[in-house]
């Protein structure tokens, strides 16, 4: 009979009880399970509830029990419907009526929020961790490759030369937003639940601010129906994750299409790739659109979390065990992609030649327009006139840099012979020397504001 | 190595083993994928790419890698990528060259697309016979209570009296409308890819519309890059599941209200609730709490879903690897979800006494405008008259049936002593006879009507 | 005082007011308000509720109401709340008493259910036009170029030729399937719910069948509770939708890569791309990646939809006043994206040496192993020798044709001097002959068949 | 001709102009258009790139630009395809030269970018003063009926008592958190755009910094590709919305519940309560059921932003034009649903007969239970007698409180007469006084520490 079952006249249904059962995603949470239930046997001895001897046969009971998990032989029974269920059963066993005294005041909803409180703060420091990582992999390979220079795009279309470095840079921003904002989930998540009972708090006096700092929390939830119902935190990790997943998607994309092979700019290893069952030749970037396509699946689980909460009414309801395998899969989602993705920067191969063949005139466009600005024109005015000249330059299929002096002065008698020195993509990227550029010396500046960002990440 | 391998100069990196590894999951296809290559075994003889021996060869093998995956004993190597892979390099083990013979003019991509056709036909002819039974035990229930009224809501206020029946012969037509769905999704899916090849066709005269015919399939795809890119499919399949799973949701939602102690119209049996760890007294609807809840997982699957496919470029792309997971979650909730809620309705009691409580004379207020428009007044007029009379009512917390006919002359002289005839619930509901309408001759119409709907699902 | 508002004590905040307007959106819904009442109040004469008198008067009043909603004049009141409301008003100023019959046993609820569903039949019937000409534009543009071939992508990445008519075919059928879905949609869409009253039925015998017939829905809804509370329809059309705009997006995304400099395969016409405010050289697809960018949009809408449907109970809520707006934006996006996507196909340049320049032999190394499975090896071991020739050819840089015979049979014996013949992109999509398959003979099958559906989708 | 249109051959069609043309819903903007325009005149100013003429002249006409908008006399020519087009073309108009030297640096990336970041900033703070409002009225509201008991729930089920005033402040802090999160958000959106250019930096000089700090900016963006792509702030406000959205909405759901003629706890005001058209008693809380529905709006616009960003390439793409009409929506939405609720709270009135009278026994069997420990069982002991107790009391539907002494002996031999004290709810309320508890002490306590919350928010 599962333990909150004597007012039932009847057992379980057989379909019911597979239903119910959360034993066979929630036993993840066992070490947190067990911390928890360490930390409220030395609440509840506080309060007088138990004796020492108590809390010694329920401590070490819960040290066997953990034990037992991490070695494999814990064994699940039927009756065990749940993690917490499973751990209070089996400790009970080896602690008899010690055992059947640990929940005293506790209600499983305060404990199922304490553990994914528990559980999440974990698994945010070890997605930090990850991200700091391919953050540092990127802050590498721009460092190496600050001298080469590419066409950088809008609209997929060749715009304005910028280093690659700084390309590769503006996914070092990304990744720090990403951490901030789980920097600010890890602050709100640190709110401990236990003690709040099963929705009116507990009427033992037993104090949630000591349980919280006993389990490291920087605060306790200042209502307890609030306590065993928030869900807020698993939402905006889903967020946060959906976010992160696509930045990591779009750099995954955007390496999809420079390793084309009408691009050819940078080769995936081939460590990375996977070939065809049928095309001998192919060697296929799986990693990254995998890493594309797993976007799908956290946004999907973030709006799966959120059409959830939608739907129900206050305080705790069964649909919140539901929270749990969204949140689990993106977690290991976000653990594999990310690495996968560090490797794949890691061990890129770039191809300086092949970058620069794509460079070309139009994309200095801009920088003709400037030059008659600098020669009084406004700039509106300058615009037009450079749009004349690209547009005879794609009719005729000549290069900008093509035109002689004078046949430019038939678009503005402003060009004089200085305007040749304008066709060098090494003088265009250094122009834009402003904080936030791309000049070689901008981009530097920007790659040690980035190793700041590294070294207080480590604190 | 993986049977890709021979144009990559480096080994697969380990972590991007089992990041690429689908065999966890596509392991549940290994009867489709056998059942596939068993008729392409036969297209390739018919196109005398083998001879007979080595096509009873490959018969023989693919008969026992079957029979290996039915009684557990096949043996997963790290280099079975998928089950695809795994299928084969079984079959070579058994087969030798005939087994290397059988993926000629036949890729992974046309494979894959075939596994999912076959397999999404299966679960689709699954999901409508759980759904008929549903419906028929909607019907047997509907049928068991037809003189019982209640309350008919809308906004959540009580609107008019209806037949406890007619409620919830409602929800019989949202899911004949699911079922109807499901039989359009399984017209579109029956279509076979078999014979497209990696995207451009086989190049072995090896006949589509002779494979499509061997595996039951209508149709063939009319375009080699459609056949082994469309996931439409899976798409309209995952709308479809979130639609049912709504149904099933707003069903469970309003027994979840109507088994609250404030309602007690109906009981949960104790073999579908649960108990409380805390609370002795709690029987909780955890079965209909988890059905509502698990409707937010499937939505969230289909958008993960439609997320996947709006981010790639045309043709195959691995992202789609990414369809299979939401795709059997969801087969696996609705196979759970749908026989849990036949099981709950079939074991509801009902309390009719607590419904015939919850019955009073505002839910009659349509019905005496009804009687001013008889007796001449324009409806709104009428309408607005009662309202006045209402408003009243709820000031002086009088019910409408204490008002003597003197005092409703004073609301307008159109009302004479056969008024008080309207304060009947069940002469209301009898008023109601049109098709659809609540009256109990026009709901036992509808039922037989729905009847009729069970008989040709058999079919 | 609004209509119903003589039950109530006090008048209706000025922020709830604009609160609950939807006079702003419903409006668009006059002509179909209109054709519902005209209908109504004929089956209110048959069922003696009025007489020819007054129906002529409601009839010409209606008329009238709609000439003022034609040319403008109509003047929206601030009691006028909503569409339905608004008519209301105005045909009792015109018509007097007559006006006020004529919602005698009608509900907003079966009304604004009538108007959803006719309106939604009328954009599904102009969607299906619209998805017609897309088709044609299509066919007709694969048919002038059915000389072209071009490299097949899977993974972005060459995989095998294709003819340019193939690929661009391959969209044709996607189209098919959303036209089919629409088609299934509209058989769903015509079920009548007028007659339903509030949720009960009408209590004056007015035929819910007839009113149907003079509507021109193909059936009535079985269920009263269902007719005013079933909004399948509007969320079958929104998946549809969506599922139809990622199919514009991909083919987007598709065009978008094949006009990029590094591509140069198509040209986006002058009169559908746009420029730059500072790059003067810039040519955007913006009209590309606009389609691109709305089809977040429809999918948004969707999941909107189905988060509302999720969290109500059954019967008719106010909620359901949210499922207006996304529809109406979703029609407005497909009845903006269809035809744009059109005259982009219709204008578009495709640049036959561009893409001939980017067959490389890489694509036929399917074809070597073919080559080698008519030779008598089995395919495995053919793919695995041309992987190694395929990996010695990438480290030389040496296309495969350059490959003498000798050389080649150091991989295999069983390759001799015909070898050379696989050398041919014409022969290599000629081989692909079966149904479905990239050869031209094939392909000019493929169109045929693709006219038909055009032929037959006219009826 | 468009500003940008001299390379081009050929006029923009008239479908596209209309689909390309987003000045209907931008120019909403004019304000941040006009500011960050000014602060920018300055910087050319501070570049030397204009003289101070040239700057008076710019100033003059945009600020007479501004007046035009702000008194509605801008005249909007078909050839302003968006607000900062319009804005820049009416200022050339008025300013001559000086105008078309405005835009000298800047691109429509980096002016678009920061119209958005000025503009959020803005709807931030309103919504944050919105959201205090809201938190003030609930406290006054728990403040007033601090003697009220209810029962609290949990599944829906009867759980344990609580003070209503306890339950309605857990709302408090979810809104709190919700203001966290701006905050969050605004620190995240604080961070300067102008001066990246297209892309690539600005080739004038321009000071990034300066020009940040002049919009009160407190950082700028280190890497001008992000600067111009980043829309992870539009993304995160529509999550934030989201989630402040499902709070209303539960909140709404548990009032639509509270308010029903069944639970008649609460009533809500008729200002804010609509009728029927049909049934004259019709009170129908339609403000709430708007607040419901329009959640599924949000949660909408945060998926069509997430899908947007998915399935883009990296740096600026046009599907960021449609980032605006979601979060406009959206905007709109929050501006008018949490006003609704505070007017709502402040004028519900609540009936503590009818909840008083909801209060029955099974509501203190965890206090039954708790008697039990506190006469030394242990707890899982107590909870199993106590269950077969109730299970009992609802076979004979009698409350525990009727058991005599001796009756309950035969249970557990613990019982003494003193167990009928555990029948008082008031005393059962008052045992969970640790912080976050139920006991009106610890809810006092809360009130203060949330009026603290207000307070500093003040600041």
């Amino acid at each position: 009979m599962p333990l909150w079952g004597s007012a039932f006249s009847k057992p379980t249904a057989e379909l019911m009880k597979k239903f119910n059962d959360s034993m066979p995603f929630d036993r993840r949470w066992y070490a947190e399970d067990i911390r928890g239930s360490l930390a409220f046997a030395r609440a509840i001895r506080r309060a007088g509830l138990i004796n020492d001897a108590e809390l010694k046969q329920i401590e070490d009971g819960l040290v066997q029990v953990r034990a037992e998990f991490e070695t494999g032989t814990f064994d699940t029974l039927p009756v065990d419907e749940d993690i917490h269920t499973a751990v209070e059963r089996r400790l009970t066993e080896l602690a008899g009526d010690a055992g059947r005294k640990l929940h005293t005041g506790r209600s499983r909803n305060d404990q199922v929020a304490t553990d994914a409180h528990l559980s999440m703060l974990r698994e945010v420091a070890t997605t930090r961790v990850l991200l700091f990582d391919l953050q540092r992999v990127i802050v590498e390979h721009a460092e190496q490759h600050l001298d080469v220079i590419v066409p950088g795009y809008t609209h997929m279309r060749r715009a304005q030369p910028v280093l690659w470095s700084h390309y590769l840079m503006s996914f070092f921003w990304m990744f720090q937003r990403d951490r901030e904002r789980l920097d600010d989930l890890a602050k709100r998540t640190s709110m401990s639940p236990l003690g709040a009972g099963a929705l009116a708090g507990n009427a033992f006096g037993i104090d949630p601010e000591q349980l919280a700092s006993d389990l490291d929390f920087l605060r306790v939830y200042e209502n307890s129906i609030d306590a065993v119902s928030d869900r807020d935190f698993v939402a905006e990790f889903l967020f946060d994750a959906s976010l992160l997943a696509i930045h990591l998607s779009r750099l995954a994309e955007d390496l999809i299409v420079y390793s084309t092979e009408e691009y050819s700019w940078v080769r995936i290893d081939d460590a990375y790739s996977t070939g065809s069952s049928i095309m001998p030749q192919k060697k296929n970037p799986d990693s990254l659109e995998l890493i594309r396509g797993k976007t799908g699946r956290v946004v999907g689980s973030l709006m799966s979390m959120l059409t959830i909460l939608k739907g129900t009414p206050s305080s705790y309801d069964k649909d919140y065990q539901e929270d749990k395998e969204g949140m689990f899969d993106t977690v290991d989602t976000l653990h594999m992609t990310i690495p996968i993705m560090s490797a794949i920067i890691d061990t890129l191969s770039i191809n300086p030649e092949r970058m620069a063949a794509t460079l070309d005139d139009s994309l200095l466009a801009t920088d003709l327009a400037d030059y008659l600005v600098r020669k009084g024109l406004p700039f509106r005015k300058a615009h037009e006139i450079v749009g004349l000249m690209v547009r005879d330059s794609l009719e005729h299929r000549r290069p900008l840099r093509a035109y002689s002096t004078t046949e430019m002065q038939t678009y503005s008698p402003r060009f004089t012979t200085d305007v040749h020195e304008v066709f060098d993509f090494k003088k265009s990227v250094e122009w834009r020397k402003s904080v936030g550029g791309t000049a070689p010396a901008a981009v530097k500046q920007q790659i040690e504001r980035a190793k700041l960002c590294l070294v207080s990440a480590v604190g």
